[in-house]
């Protein structure tokens, strides 16, 4: 566990804040480890924390090839080592998107039926959360990768979330029948016919209105979403502070206003849907928005020790066993 | 100027509005003239506005080739058949957007050069709107057509806002060159050997940072971008507006803060923004959004009035026309 933009000063305290909250979790952290070394100190716990040495590291803006080719010993690939040899049960990160799943796809494997992982992420509703998927590793999938990324995110919501029968339904520029792609609809009559809980086309604003637990997307469009989301987000909070400070009198609102503000703020706040899973990998990763801060990067642990204690890669796995054959007589 | 979810309810009350703020503003109102006469009743000014009468209106779910075929007398058709006559100088219709767009491309023709019109809208950015296109009409767009909303969007920016080089960027899932598709790339380099002042790869979060004035996309990704906002901006609207009724110490805090809160969502109000231009056609046609009320139908008439009066097809006409074979050999 290590990267991202604001390295160690994250990465380091989130995991105090993980394993002080966690009894459970043991962390290795992969890295330089005189630079670990002295970032975790004084973090509690220190028995369940160890520091697993790596010579180098991923560039935030390397190229996924680069990294694979030539950091062979980057605390990347140390760290999905670790996830391949079993002596870690979840792998988080966050460094390099890109470079990440190239080097997780490369030293993992997919699983048997899944051609291309997928990004899935969280994001808010007024009830709870969505799943949205792919979020940026794919562009231009076909219909029968759109399907998969369906299948995985169903029995990802299921063994983690204990949801029944979750929702899944196809983002698309339009709720009618008459608009979308080609491979839009194929893709649509791929899921109406799974085994899935398939409710349809739905499209952008019903990311937001809590009328579906997972969004099947190619990643192109995924990406978008979560990141229009992520822009307008953090104008909104700019534009409420300048708001708030003009002025004496709005200034003695803000004050007024801040215990509502602030709860406001930690029900949609990003940093609580941080821990996006690679899915459709023989391990469990996943990356931290390398924007992250330590509790930001707290949240990832936890969502990466829900995959591991739920062992969620075998029930992917058992579950792409069980309906593939059916999935495959449909397409 | 008729239809939309709300009607005349919102149409007649937003003529009503545009004309008292435009002295120079004429209207014809196409529809039922019955109705029409009804929700027009008490309009100030009434000798600028006139009624045409149609007998069939265009549903909101209706196919946009049924809508050509079948409904040769709807409101949606005689208004725009008043635009092609040169009676009206402009066309505002909140009625079903694939209808809106059939309709005009059958009846207007593309301008030379333009294989397809495309939905250009304004969306908010601390520092005032970013131009995004197209917003949803076109779906799997080649290279070449993305190429073709650069040239018409830096048009429309220079010729209705006076910015002399707006900056132009691409809408993309990364802003290193090694991601995207093959279609962006190529959308890329056509941009980046045009005459436009192209600045690159943009990322979702880009809309709203106010980094670029024009931002070009395939309608799918671009109408995801803009219905993912409007779900974000109403969900924390409901979010701020339950926290704020939460008790009441929140209650107190929320009229203490009332005018800074009312300031706040000025600024980001979606209203402000509504009036999408259909660009590329022998006329300017204006679509407000199904759901805008009557402030945001006066601000669509209002994009429709700048665009009539700075004669905004002309002027993408003849760039068009200018650099035309420019584009071709750099193409």
């Amino acid at each position: 566990m290590m990267g991202g933009d604001n390295g160690l000063a994250a990465t380091a305290p989130g995991v105090a804040q993980a394993i002080s909250q966690h009894p459970d979790l043991h962390c290795l952290l992969v890295g330089d480890a005189d630079r670990i070394r002295t970032a975790i100190k004084g973090i509690e716990a220190q028995e369940r924390v160890q520091i697993v040495h790596a010579s180098e590291s991923v560039d935030m803006h390397e190229s996924p090839a680069s990294a694979l080719r030539s950091k062979k010993d980057s605390s990347m690939r140390v760290a999905i080592n670790l996830l391949a040899q079993g002596q870690a049960s979840a792998c988080v990160s966050a460094g390099n998107t890109g470079a990440l799943m190239a080097t997780a796809r490369f030293v993992l494997k997919t699983l048997p039926g899944i051609d291309r992982p997928a990004i899935i992420g969280a994001l808010p509703r007024p009830d709870g959360h969505v799943h949205v998927l792919d979020l940026g590793a794919n562009v231009d999938s076909p219909a029968e990768i759109l399907l998969q990324f369906g299948l995985m995110g169903d029995s990802m919501v299921r063994t983690l979330e204990g949801v029944q029968r979750p929702t899944v339904g196809l983002l698309n520029v339009g709720s009618e029948e008459i608009k979308g792609s080609e491979t839009i609809k194929q893709a649509a009559e791929l899921l109406r016919t799974s085994r899935l809980n398939y409710i349809g086309y739905v499209e952008g604003d019903d990311i937001f209105n809590g009328s579906v637990d997972i969004i099947v997307s190619d990643g192109f469009a995924g990406n978008i979403a979560l990141k229009a989301s992520e822009g307008l987000a953090q104008m909104l909070i700019r534009v409420m502070r300048e708001e708030f400070s003009r002025g004496l009198l709005s200034k003695i609102a803000a004050l007024i206003a801040a215990p509502v503000l602030r709860s406001f703020r930690d029900r949609i706040d990003h940093r609580r849907y941080n821990g996006a899973m690679l899915l459709g990998l023989n391990g469990a990763v996943v990356k931290s928005h390398g924007a992250a801060d330590e509790l930001g990067f707290h949240h990832a642990i936890g969502v990466a020790r829900l995959a591991a204690q739920n062992d969620l890669v075998s029930h992917i796995r058992s579950d792409l066993e069980e309906f593939a054959p059916v999935e495959r007589a449909n397409a």
